[in-house]
């Protein structure tokens, strides 16, 4: 099947969700592939953060806390969090790094389980699964020693990997590299059937595919704000504990944030009742008041549109691709069963590194990830089909002209 | 010695870092003396922002990682700490909030001495530390089951108990109640011929008094960037680790800010060599930026002059209470020695509440604290010999005039 620019554009007309683009602020020549990575700036940002800056802390100074209700802020975009993930509102709450939130989980679950069920000893997790959930994971299993043990499987093998040994599961829904997509609902019920408490990380899917944290039968998540939440660099993360589950964990970050009664200051720690437990120290205001403005970028929007344009594009990538790229040694390692992808495309290519380079200093902006993938990552809230078709041309024209192509690739890439 | 409006502003036009106050925005008709609590804002700021999220974030969007050197702002913002506390470039990083900070380096040391000293079996700190700090504390030795006890002693009781048997002292350098100062380089000297090492919390000391961290032999400290560092709302906070401590321990929040090779994404976590190994997270650019905007409002002011100031705007103050407020039950709790006085006043009254609420009204900016304590802080930057002569004339007219007054209060205060 031949496509052309036009198509695209039609496409774009026809798109359902193409106001969304409106609500952000991107920059001239630049096609943005990326969203996965860092999210684009919301036009709201930059009045929301003028307003939180000279009005709130310059005027209002101290008494913001009450006044501008700072303090509610982590409950209030764990609320709107919620309602895009199908979760109720006071399961989650907005706080720290996502590596920070996952230490508290996975602390409070290994803990807990490490005293109901001396039998289960393994820590389940996937091989090539983001580095940060590895090591938060390995650094808390040093301290029990011997007792458990961390074990990686290959993504298709968890389901079989459930077993009784396992004493909680590390997930992440969407592969960073591959883009591969759990079916979380089916994992779910394979782990409760087993008795096993599934923590997932949802960095590189919420936002991007519809989640139902309750209908899936989640019981504990943690994710990213400055992906497709498009909360700005280094934006506060979340953490989902289900509500019967919260009153049974408890946090080892005891900071005050996640006290009882914050302000008594008291000297002895009492947990908050509430998902509030799982704060710790005092939250930054102004990254707060960003993620908020990103979380806004959904309203109205319905998580199947995103999801549909989603899917168009990377098919449309694809195709694009096979079109027009078939013979520069690309090879996608992203799954073609659309069932099972994400909301990106990764390419292993010999001098992914190199070409990457090309391509941004062409305006066409994905990122490079060890050892040899280009990544494209597509946010169906303001990336357009014309994008998708004008950065295969350029990839091409990267690929027939620059000067990056050695010698060497070039006689390599005879031979394969 | 009778002192009037006349001579606090002779003062102000005495003052060699009077210079400073234009450095900030304060608003009309407010005197601020909660700076202690949260900063004011620096002009600086407002710009700073700006830039960050119109061109770095939303033109440079991944690119500012590198090209706007994102990735260097914690290690930045150290060296410019590191430099108004007295340590190297290389010992202090900006990261986190002071509660996981402090969970950090506690855990890490705990987990250290267990090892290492086993009849050590005391966590020091004080009675009327900042709650975050015990509470972080009894998170953490909870999992140490009887291993440990958690010890609290008066401030002037802290030298007599640094003994053989404890492990490490959790100290706050200046009470968030009192203003009570420690003299650091004394107690590392009791604790260090003891073995002890001290974690100092400098949350209400850094850059409100001159702190020498080398010079006074300090090992290991945190401290928050929303107070006297004027970093805004929430602002990350600090650590610091002397350089000879750094390799010998490891941080249990093993994020990938905090590895070796963080963009290897290798499986395996490798703490970097550095100070950076403190890292966890990625840092929210945003909170970095601002604070960093913070901590440049110190250019060219000399801590001496700095310290200078705070003992004359909170001698000045008290003098003015003495003069103008002797009669309405107000009893001030910080110390009258300046040698131990940080840089705040508080007073007990039995009205505490409602008289903060009756100021605060009238524009003047303390805070209260449980259970009966009216705190006033000395922001040398930005505060004015005349701010404390208008504050305590509008505290004479609130016990004068005001409805609060309940004629129980009234009665009582006859009595006593």
């Amino acid at each position: 099947m031949s496509i052309d620019r036009k198509d695209c554009e039609t496409r774009d007309r026809n798109d359902p969700i193409a106001f969304a683009r409106e609500r952000f602020l991107l920059p001239d020549a630049v096609i943005y592939l990326d969203g996965n990575s860092l999210g684009a700036l919301p036009k709201a940002t930059i009045e929301r953060l003028k307003h939180a800056v000279d009005d709130e802390w310059g005027k209002g100074l101290i008494r913001s806390w009450n006044q501008a209700d700072w303090i509610s802020l982590p409950r209030k975009l764990g609320a709107r969090i919620a309602a895009l993930l199908g979760a109720k509102p006071d399961e989650i709450v907005a706080a720290d790094s996502t590596s920070v939130n996952l230490f508290k989980l996975l602390s409070a679950m290994v803990s807990h389980v490490s005293k109901v069920s001396p039998s289960r000893r393994v820590v389940l997790s996937e091989a090539g699964n983001f580095p940060t959930d590895l090591y938060i994971a390995q650094g808390i299993l040093k301290a029990y020693g011997d007792r458990f043990e961390l074990k990686l499987v290959d993504a298709t093998e968890i389901e079989a990997a459930l077993g009784p040994d396992v004493a909680v599961a590390l997930l992440t829904q969407v592969d960073y590299r591959t883009g591969r997509l759990h079916d979380m609902a089916h994992v779910n019920k394979v782990a409760q059937r087993n008795g096993i408490p599934i923590i997932w990380d949802l960095s590189h899917s919420a936002g991007a595919v519809p989640i139902d944290l309750a209908g899936s039968g989640a019981q504990l998540a943690v994710g990213c704000g400055y992906k497709y939440l498009n909360g700005g660099p280094g934006a506060p993360a979340f953490l989902y504990v289900e509500g019967s589950l919260q009153s049974q964990l408890v946090s080892p970050l005891t900071g005050w944030f996640g006290h009882a009664a914050p302000f008594d200051f008291i000297n002895e720690y009492e947990p908050a009742a509430s998902i509030d437990r799982f704060q710790c120290g005092t939250p930054s205001v102004l990254a707060m008041q960003a993620l908020d403005c990103g979380l806004q970028t959904f309203q109205g929007v319905a998580m199947a549109d995103v999801r549909a344009k989603s899917l168009a594009l990377s098919d449309l990538f694809w195709q694009l691709m096979e079109n027009h790229c078939p013979d520069f040694g690309f090879s996608c390692v992203s799954p073609r069963n659309r069932s099972i992808r994400g909301s990106q495309l990764s390419f292993a290519h010999e001098q992914a590194y190199a070409v990457m380079q090309a391509l941004i200093e062409r305006g066409v902006i994905g990122d490079f990830r060890q050892p040899n993938l280009l990544r494209f990552g597509f946010t169906p809230l303001y990336t357009r089909y014309v994008d998708v078709w004008d950065a295969v041309m350029v990839l091409r024209d990267v690929m027939e002209q620059s000067a990056w192509q050695s010698t060497r690739f070039q006689q390599r890439n005879k031979v394969t």
